[in-house]
């Protein structure tokens, strides 16, 4: 890879199956994109959660996209596959006490943290996942090096290795292959103990609700948890490296008060996040990676369905229609009264018409950020910028969580070859 | 339910999506069921894994495949959906010392037993799922309690129920929800517990060849362990109910000598079941249930690939395609040197054009085995038979498991209605 040298392009107009609606959709933050438009040597977007980001905390929130997406630069730009990139990205969005991942997660029913992340690398379709794991500081470097093992080959008596482990064996297993184990004291924050309490308090009053006369009346209410003003999903990153490889990672605390051993779709193959290079059937490298309501995520299988969506000549409306059609209104979540989730998509393929130079080529990256949560925040960066951009996207006013839609994202060209360009 | 009387129908002819290679293919077992078709109230179809099953235990694994439907068809005559059926066949299946799911299973590395097991209903399209459960004896019915909760409607708070439990949690939730705990010691058996000391004596040597001057030695040899005459996997059925309901599900000790903590295709969603009512889009309700190596099975989702598969009008041609194209020579398994598994699949519709009487309904029901591994054990009863049909499908002499494929079937037809037939 040393002697892939990028440069910057100019970005083009967005492609003519990108219509009116993309343009009519897209944020400020999109069209800033549109409006500078650089990027070279691969490209990253991250999102800190889809639930409910406060204004008050909003700078932390964007603080913590703009380092992600600083460390899966760094990465990138030493060289790096998109594999290695997203999990770097991933663990300083996991270090960040404001998310609920890694550090700082959810606390389950017992006041434990017990955390799910996978991996999967779109070159050599593998995957790796933990679900559970308690007193590991970063749940995406187990995923990471369940990936790296297996993608070794079969292990001692032809035993195949595993690609997914869970609870106490997932941490033995994660120690034994060098990840140190965490303390459960400093994987707690001041902020999610406290949001422990409160949450403990209202499953207190709830449940004397439940009385003999009246034993379905904790059911069905609306949830305060959830609308909690602290209510953050899982994190994310999905990158492109300047090979044209894709890769996604997802991290997550899981649901506030869940049920210890609890597993959500941050663990779930083809739920929680995907990647997938173009190949002979699928003209477009796509990769996912979704955040919400875990038990929604999974029984809906969305981010592998909105990898398969994206092969759909419009993006922005495959997207809209797969968020639509497969999630919001799913017959698999027929019987919810709201369908709560994220997810960030970029899908990317060679620019073969127009390429600058014979010894150069170029990548048309397409990235969208949808959610039927209050708000959702992203942050993205090429390898070229000098800085992320990044964003909280909100529902539009009125618009009600759970039943309707946001949906944005921008366009930048990717460009790397054997030779700088003059 | 009670009002619903079923009564014998004459077998028909395939129908014209059932071609030739169909006839060619079919088992004698598959033959006699064309030949004694008879299929009222409900059907069930099971299998004790995918595997290799010696001649000298093929009495055992036909006798419990024969137990396990019946169990289904007790449960189907006394009205029960479904999904109460499949459950009760899966509880015969791993209560079997001789099946590798519940009792019995295999041991992993720390000589423990660790399940795997989901549930599906084709009608909610609800899950319910266990992975790396210790101590209960049918974790089927844990599964099957989870999907049972979530259908109730969220907890106290707003909650949303959990559809996936690992470990310890699966385990204290269980035993919360009065399943009895079982003690170890009565879940191993005779026979596992030597076959994991055989294992254990295989790792130690291949481990010895394990040098500082060959470390891949160990890796990448044949397997001895996945070719021991005693491996077998997952186990499941499928069934349909006399309203047209399918559910599927799947229950595994998983591999021999696995990592403590590692969770099989089993426990995973749309890779060891998948359950799906007919709907607009869908003429075809399907069932599935997945048996083999875990891994591969949840690259490849193959139990959702072939329920989505099995809508096309050739059932057999469709799963040959789908074992072929979306197992065997899966792009997500091009690193493996073979590709072991096992499908049992169900697909079912309602005969417009032929009813029996304005009072009656009649449904076609075709169902399929098919694997790459040696062989694979399926019974296979309608409620209206007497008893239940078994036979091990072996793959044709000459043939190289992981490469080749069996698929065999039959199809029958169910009719029920308001009123007796004369």
């Amino acid at each position: 890879m040393e002697d892939l040298i990028t440069c910057v392009e100019e970005q083009p107009q967005p492609p003519s199956s990108l219509p009116n609606s993309w343009t009519n959709q897209h944020s400020d933050s999109a069209q800033r994109t549109d409006e500078e438009p650089k990027a070279v040597g691969g490209f990253v977007l991250v999102h800190a959660g889809a639930g409910y980001h406060s204004e008050s905390k909003a700078k932390e929130y964007k603080h913590v996209c703009k380092r992600a997406c600083q460390r899966a630069v760094e990465r990138l730009r030493a060289g790096a596959l998109a594999m290695e990139a997203v999990a770097a990205a991933l663990v300083e969005l996991e270090d960040s006490p404001f998310t609920n991942a890694g550090m700082g997660s959810n606390l389950n029913l017992s006041g434990e943290i017990e955390c799910d992340a996978s991996i999967m690398d779109g070159k050599s379709l593998h995957y790796g996942s933990v679900g559970a794991i308690r007193g590991i500081k970063n749940p995406v470097l187990v995923a990471h090096r369940l990936l790296c093992e297996a993608q070794k080959g079969k292990l001692s008596a032809g035993r195949i290795p595993p690609c997914f482990l869970v609870g106490r064996g997932a941490h033995d297993w994660a120690v034994a292959h060098g990840i140190p184990p965490c303390p459960a004291e400093k994987m707690a924050t001041k902020f999610s103990l406290s949001a422990y309490k409160r949450n403990k308090r209202k499953m207190e009053i709830a449940e004397k609700m439940d009385t003999p006369e009246n034993p379905m009346k904790r059911r069905r209410q609306s949830s305060e948890t959830e609308n909690g003003s602290e209510c953050l999903d899982t994190v994310g990153a999905i990158v492109v490296d300047q090979e044209g490889n894709v890769a996604a990672a997802v991290s997550s605390g899981g649901l506030a008060m869940k049920h210890p051993g609890r597993v959500g779709q941050a663990a779930h193959y083809g739920c929680g996040c995907w990647a997938q290079n173009s190949c002979n059937s699928n003209p477009y490298s796509t990769a996912v990676s979704t955040s919400g309501c875990g038990e929604h995520l999974i029984r809906t299988m969305l981010a592998r369905e909105c990898s398969v969506a994206l092969q759909a000549e419009d993006a922005h409306q495959a997207l809209l229609d797969a968020m639509q059609n497969q999630f919001i209104s799913s017959p698999f979540l027929a019987s919810e009264d709201r369908v709560l989730g994220g997810v960030i998509v970029l899908r990317c393929c060679r620019c073969e018409e127009d390429p600058p130079s014979q010894d150069l080529q170029a990548s048309l990256v397409e990235f969208l950020w949808s959610h039927s949560t209050e708000s959702m925040c992203v942050g993205y960066m090429s390898a070229q910028d000098s800085r992320a951009k990044t964003h909280i996207s909100r529902l539009p006013p009125g618009a009600v969580p759970g039943h309707s839609l946001a949906i944005e994202g921008g366009v930048c060209r990717l460009t790397s070859g054997a030779q700088a360009a003059p």
